[in-house]
């Protein structure tokens, strides 16, 4: 396991950190501003959304790179799965892979979307999904790019995964069997899961990205109040080491704390300092 | 499995269905009227919540027996673990017990409260939790009461629960390894949970109760959003094959559904007639 207490070059953030997956939400900083932000603090790296890349992809990459640091990831492919795939899911699809190519991300995630209609329980969806992300895998690859099956709390059954464990999304990857098809791991998600290690030892050295946030002992939205790293009850010494001895994993860890009636209040400025304290001291 | 298409005695009722667990809730029948319209119906039997119970437990129980049913259980124990133990946790408990003992309901519900102040993660709590079962476990006994370890969905992390899974409650059964100490499996909380059916071989003989509900596709409330049997996304019939063929219950099953928005605001008549209905149909 790493240490990072004097080094935080692997920390990244995640602009849903600021507010930036939703219309409207944080202090509405430029990526420009975000970037600058971050580099002048030291950020190894940004993962962004693809709300507010639009048709920039290529010169944001650049910009961050010329800052010194590297993009991570892009959120997100659509939904492959449920009641609200896109219409037109091949070229939605295909323009978010392409986005992240352009941006020189080597990941995009994928949140998979809820149970498909018609459909009852988990595995009839998990299999429709492996589908999908095996159709889309070729063209990932071509791309350079890495698709990671991100499994979400069990709160977001329904609408917007089928995949509730490391478990659950190793499954789907050994039915893809497609080399850039991979894990990301969440606290958010799977800090309750007693049995992460063995699941990480089961899918090492296909976890592609580690996400920092914190399980708040009181959370009063289901999307949109996760805590800051270290507010929480989530043991994020413990689940780190098992992402890094038994995942395997040595990448960025992105700081992604979607927290609307908190931090993206704040002034920006203040959360990335946060964020860097709170990373060296307790992640 | 059993087949309920055309007898439905194993059916009980969980009065939270009507809203009796939180004041203020439902159309606010009595008690007596619920037995009598469940005992016109021919339900089973039925599961009480401690605040509509008062101190009127034997005359409540001697009246479900009279109507021809059981009561099948009581909600619940105080939290053991957690920021929201109360003051005098041993003097609530007891009572608990005692309430159980006196309405001649076999089984008494564990949720067990969240995760213990100065801890983080789940094992901790588990087993401070699985001391304060270990020691209410012989006054249980002695009042012919049996204790049941609910685990809640992940959501329900934090404040509320530190089971997460079958697999979670089991793991404290063992350490308690006492004999009226087992679990209950309740829809809305482990529908998710692709390994339900190993997990329930695991616990065989230990299934003390099954919970029926259903999960939404969009469920909107953590806590009172529950669905109808039949209107969401569990398989239930996959489900309660694992709760019977692999965890060995042959017990009674009960509808258990918070819906403030919905069925809380129905007649308790109709209520009661969809359940009937729907549980030979679907369950």
């Amino acid at each position: 396991m790493r240490d990072f207490t004097r080094d935080h070059s692997a920390l990244a953030l995640n602009t849903a950190t600021l507010g930036h997956n939703l219309d409207g939400a944080g202090a509405g900083w430029s990526p420009e501003r975000v970037i600058d932000a971050c580099a002048e603090r030291g950020y190894g790296g940004i993962v962004f959304w693809r709300r507010e890349i639009g048709n920039r992809a290529v010169e944001l990459g650049n910009r961050v790179r010329a800052s010194g640091m590297s993009v991570v990831g892009l959120c997100r492919t659509p939904y492959l799965v449920g009641s609200e795939v896109p219409a037109d899911l091949a070229g939605d699809l295909a323009a978010s892979i392409e986005m992240a190519a352009s941006l020189g991300a080597p990941v995009l995630t994928i949140v998979t979307g809820g149970t498909e209609p018609g459909t009852k329980g988990v595995i009839e969806t998990q299999n429709r999904l492996a589908e999908h992300v095996a159709a889309a895998a070729p063209l990932a690859a071509a791309a350079g790019v890495s698709l990671a099956l991100e499994p979400l709390n069990p709160m977001f059954g329904g609408n917007r995964t089928c995949l509730f464990t490391v478990a659950d999304a190793l499954r789907v990857c050994d039915l893809v069997g497609a080399p850039n098809v991979g894990i990301a791991v969440d606290v958010y998600h799977v800090w309750w899961d007693r049995t992460l290690p063995e699941a990480l030892r089961a899918a090492r050295g296909r976890v592609l990205g580690y996400h920092l946030c914190d399980w708040l002992e009181n959370t009063r939205h289901m999307l949109l109040d996760r805590g800051m790293v270290g507010d929480g009850v989530a043991d994020l010494r413990a689940i780190r080491r098992a992402v890094e001895d038994d995942g395997g994993y040595r990448g960025p860890c992105e700081v992604e704390v979607f927290s609307a009636e908190n931090w993206w209040k704040r002034d920006p400025a203040e959360v990335l300092d946060t964020i860097v304290a709170r990373f060296r001291q307790l992640c």
